[in-house]
């Protein structure tokens, strides 16, 4: 039974805390990761909050990048939601544990629409 | 050990398909289920694919609702990641189950920054 999509969870901890509070650097890095797993940008959207925080997602042609970061633990909340063959959702997430400065981190990968077989 | 964020992880099946693929409806009814549980609409970002099939996420003041669908199965995969205590995500679920017809669902509930005692 094939999944229609592949969810990764990623916890990143220990991170660069001036980073995880960085709007801009963080859309770049994002931005950065979906290029690098081979997905194609479609949209944008981020935000930071006060007085710390940036949550921020990207849209891409193979579903979805989210990320959500609390600079005073240090830690970073990211999903990599893809479909299809043509992208290597892992590379997105060796890109951010990487620009993060994550010292720790853990993923979980979740089969999304199991119940369809393709 | 409290975690930081709560994120529910749905699987919509036997949907409406017609629906499944109206990008403007499916942006106002995740803006709804938004608003539902309680959440502030910060941003959106919807695309719609050829033939089929629509991406789209809403970032929220409490983290974000995305949805990815298949109207070739009838099936979508929705995600509500909230933060805080002032939100019912569930009622975000409750909302989208209705307003696309889902006949059938799952849901399972995943705990995000579960290392961080707050």
């Amino acid at each position: 039974m094939n999944a229609l999509g592949r969810h990764l969870l990623i916890e990143l901890q220990d991170c660069d805390k001036e980073v995880l509070n960085d709007l801009s650097f963080l859309r770049d890095a994002m931005v950065v990761a979906a290029v690098a797993c081979g997905a194609v940008v479609l949209g944008e959207s981020f935000h930071r909050f006060s007085p710390q925080g940036v949550s921020g997602v990207v849209v891409m042609a193979e579903s979805h990048l989210s990320i959500h970061t609390w600079p005073e633990y240090g830690y970073a909340a990211v999903d990599i939601f893809t479909c299809g063959t043509t992208v290597e959702p892992e590379k997105a997430a060796e890109v951010l544990i990487e620009k993060l400065g994550a010292k720790n981190h853990s993923l979980q990968e979740i089969q999304r629409g199991p119940l369809v077989t393709v």
